[in-house]
């Protein structure tokens, strides 16, 4: 039966992604309560992930990777994020980078820098906060040398690679390049220190002088964004969504397990187990409601962005406000389903369930410091201008 | 846009079914307000429907019909709904009636009863109320003698031919059959008095010593119903489904226009214009959130009954009650969406919106009647379960 | 029992304004459905509660009145309203006519209209709506003379007075005066289609040279509105929620006798009386949590109101500012509990209970009509400014 | 402006027990964060609730006690829940036990046993579970001897006195008595390990051939139960209700005060402080309304309980069950006040408010983990029986 649940992923065979996915996810699922509890860098765990080959997952063929689609790359996304929503960011946001260099990078910076990844295995990192604009990037004789600090760098620890913006004073724009972590002047520091999503290696990047050569500026400061380029922040409002919908996935189903197995009936329920109460059975229809309409839109949403996606160039900015509306639909409603069911999964549960040793609290903990990465009443908002008069929601960071 | 908002139904072309329904649609909208203020019998708009060739839609091509699948069926449904859901209810149960005819009746019964309502332009009516058991049937030399009477007969103000269950006591079972509605001894007393869906011309059917041979008995008494048999059910909460979502979308849509064309901004909203008020735009997308999931879980749904109906007699019980939960989701949601746009409708138009010239409150009406046809509570019992241990809803006249 | 549910009116006496109040209702319900369904003028019904005497209800003692406290008035029109709201309406914006009198006007205004309202059984109506500014006031020797039209007059069809506010151009301010609705160029045209509180004698009214003597200003343009004065509008606000939560508890009532006295058991419930049926319980439960507290708080906000009203010229900003935080509290519980009972009540009776004899429908209808006087999304944003910094809402006439 | 939004306690006075509990609340919010982090026994802080004086608090003047009624009491549980949860649920067992004293206590033994809680300053946990019938009672020639364990004893650790209850197998009834802590053959096990209410001091109490002489003993095995016996319930499910109250509301004070201090306005927003975001205003204004309520009835409840309370063995079952309503009402209320505002109040304040140096996910924790105590749906089922036909919730240890 739980094929059935899980319908959006029914047909894993071996060898598959999504089965690498479901292996590497039963791994970490064994340390996860342990690591939430710890925080800090999962150094190994990131290992197994390299180890996976799942790195190369969205990475074109011609380049060396297994060209999945974003279909197959947010189904991996959520079937980690169940396990272990915090290493399923790590994880997405690697691919996010990748996917950032494929819309905004030349032919030749796409050919070099993800031809690299697959053949050392790099893991990217993100130090692109659109809204802290205190790393500077000062043009010289070949590019740019960047200073300043950039903040909520989510994969940064740890990572080989980083994504980086920096604000062009002269130019009064902002560029987007890439630098290897390990350049002298950068310096990561560790500063994440949120209640959940404890070990998505965010930082504080630092930069000291780094030298950013014209050959890894994927954007220049003032070029005009594409409606191609400003797809990038659907790419990322999708990871959002998926890790939203892998959590609540997670909670779901740990609830029901422990329902079944382990609830007591409640003494006036007149019922000899927990799963034949009929308030029970009630509020696993209603969680049920939240969390499965959000898998269906997801799913949707992947893809009218895959489509998108490889329209490239050739995509126009009304397409590109349609997959943006698909992937808002997909998030609000993930959001929720989050929310809810992290929460009210203890009403199915029981006193019991709330023991430090099943760990069950940190579904809330996660989906709840995640959800708040941009505010839900502004998609909420943008949903209702479009079915208002069809505007399609202005391109941002977060839209 | 509204091509946009209507996604499920993007590809209309001329000639298509779905066309035929969208201008039989505009036709029924002229006077909805207005039936729905005197209610009765609509005979002139019941012609029209015939005129239009739709009842054929779901009848194979080899009886003569248009050999549509259930996804069209259920979208023509869903059509008509936005601009009259009682009719669109009598169109939907003539389908659900010829559904029955090839879910019970034998390869001649189908061709013969199939073949006469393409020929003749039927118009099929029920009489099938599972819950209302007066109805009896004496065995006889060649087939039955009716007798009594059957309540909640929607469709059968009108009907041609009905589908009839009546109860054999001697077998201590129920049967299913056809029978004319003008053989002498059936009277259709118009008897339907709710405050909404007022022209569904359901009636209470009498049978005084009405005959029923051998050759219209559909299902005999103490016939064990097959999978396929009781997928009869999952059509007719299909219809409910997709009768909610008309409706909900005909107020959705109402609604829209009225704020942008005739509502007046709020004085302390600061905005000139009622569709720029903050508030209103997040209410849009809340109650989008609602629609929207509803309109593509009742796609998906009739996309698995579709497949289910094609298995004929190979149909699973299992594979049935997969369906049957894929339609419980729908109709759940579908039923919350109806209820609450319909209702909600009005803190996006504002009070001069309740003028009766508009009519706005026959969306509530129509969807608040209809949603009562069984409780939604059940619906949700049966998620849960089916969530918590795999368990399929057990084949009911609702289930 | 019903005492018990009725806790905020636990000790009618006979004699008691309550008990008259009980009465008239009573007597107001035999033909409630039918005139819902009529619609126009309640002449007759307007003369049961003028011989009532609950007209002079809240007219203080020294002037011949009945010198009832608002706690008590209140419970008056919410007493009537779960019989009949649309004539608690007329009944309530009469003493809110009265109330306008007692806060703008001086002490002779006050004695001679509230006198002649005790002598001569006055009924007044309204024509105050501050959103229509097409009534015009030219200053003349002795007064002003009137010109113009004014919507949304409550109460003014078949009214002996009306409070009027009018344009002063040449001030650039209203004032506020009375006017006999038999004066000669006063023209009250029902107009008042709305699907529900279809008799609360809402119309145009017509002013054509109507003569305004200065006897008859309450308010003069361009005086600023004090403390006091503008605790009208929360006088009329009260009067909202009261009336919400009249026709919300007559739903609950008439669920409630339904579900016991005449709903079915669901086949598949396993119970033998629909109110033995767990989840029928529980949405009882769930109703009576949006109904008892929206009481509670509007009997809070109701002695909160009175008290201020007591203060008279004392009354500072903030003490005005406090009471309208009160009063916002109980309108927005009660437009909710009003909306969602007279609309899930259904839910509880199932199909049956949608037949036109009950009428049933008349609870939403009559509950969304009139819900949408002003919006609640404006309310709940005074209530958070409130709680965030503190500030009180801005006095208008909706707050 | 926060004596406003208090408005249940506003008229502390120096040396009022009220001011007492505040100024308390205050000691034990500077470590609150730090020890909902370690968790563990409260030595230090259980000595500043001693040293208070607040232990006799619920105590009669006649034993030298503060003589409180119970909404004072209620009050300063709720006073000290807003700055620490766990500590505010032992300090409200140890009235709970003393309750326990009072309502099945002989004369003799309140005199004893509440004088000697004044004089010696002792600090009275719990050892009652009812659903826990593993501890036995062995009739001798003086009373019983207690064997077995006693699982959810809060507060049982650092504790001087328990409240204990034992099944008697001969009877077949179980007996209630006292215990002294430090009696040989007791031993407390602190086993409590869940993830939130982390120092309630809970823990599994074994008792090894443990004498409970005659005079300890407040309920013999077989004595059928009286109104006045069974409110014990309802003081300790007010208690919970209390609770819930307290973390919502100072879940609500943390929020808003990092709104208005703190939190950055949404870029997209177009206003230039947090507070002034219509959204986060419209929130706050949701939460208000259900926190307002959820105090207003809390209060309702302490003072019916108190009535209830006073009158001793007179009280009869009927007005027992009407206590039990009220408590209801105000615990479903506190449960959804609770978990709502700790949950959504970081809608409010934003991504950086999840710092663990702030600690705001404890309230979530903390509320999430104290509303198992026992089923929500099953409140809502007895408030629903209640509203249909008058029925009384039964006498049980948690109705």
């Amino acid at each position: 039966m739980s094929a059935t649940l899980l319908r959006p992923v029914p047909d894993i065979q071996p060898g598959d992604p999504l089965a690498v996915a479901t292996a590497l996810a039963e791994r970490l699922a064994h340390t996860a309560v342990q690591r939430d509890r710890d925080g800090g860098h999962a150094a190994q765990e990131r290992e197994w992930i390299r180890e996976s080959g799942l790195l190369t997952l969205s990475i074109p063929a011609e380049f060396g990777g297994q060209g999945a689609s974003w279909p197959v790359v947010y189904q991996a996304i959520r079937i980690l994020a169940r396990a272990d929503s915090a290493l399923a960011h790590v994880f997405g946001f690697h691919h996010l980078q990748l996917a950032g260099i494929r819309l905004y990078g030349s032919a030749q910076q796409q050919r070099h820098l993800l031809t690299a990844t697959v053949e050392q295995g790099l893991f990217w990192g993100n130090a692109l906060n659109p809204l802290d604009q205190r790393t500077t990037a000062l043009r010289g004789a070949d590019g740019f040398t960047l200073n300043g600090v950039k903040s909520f760098s989510s994969g940064s620890v740890g990572s080989d690679w980083l994504t980086v913006s920096a604000w062009d004073a002269a130019a009064g724009e902002a560029l987007i390049g890439v630098v290897p972590t390990a350049q002298p002047g950068v310096r990561v520091q560790a500063d994440w220190d949120a209640f959940g999503q404890k070990q998505t290696d965010s930082g504080n990047v630092h930069f000291d002088q780094v030298p950013l050569p014209a050959r890894y500026v994927l954007q220049a400061p003032g070029q005009a964004p594409t409606a191609q380029a400003t797809l990038r922040s659907q790419v990322a409002q999708l990871i959002m969504a998926n890790l939203y919908l892998g959590i609540a996935s997670g909670a779901f189903d740990a609830a029901r397990a422990y329902t079944r197995e382990q609830s007591r009936p409640w003494f006036a329920s007149g019922v000899d187990a927990a799963s034949d109460d009929p308030f029970i059975q009630h509020r696993y229809g209603e969680l049920w409601l939240l969390l499965r309409p959000a898998q269906v839109l997801a799913d949707h949403a992947a893809h009218e962005l895959d489509r998108a996606f490889n329209k490239g160039a050739l995509l126009t900015a009304r397409e590109r406000g349609e997959v943006a509306v698909a992937v808002a639909e997909a998030k609000a409603l993930s959001h929720r389903a989050g929310i809810e069911i992290s929460s009210q999964m203890f009403e199915l549960t029981g006193a019991r369930a709330t023991s430090a040793k099943f760990g069950y609290d940190r579904f809330w903990r996660n989906v709840r410091v995640h959800t708040l990465h941009d505010p839900i009443d502004y998609k909420l908002r943008d949903l209702g201008r479009y079915v208002l008069d069809g505007s399609v929601p202005e391109p941002t960071a977060y839209s």
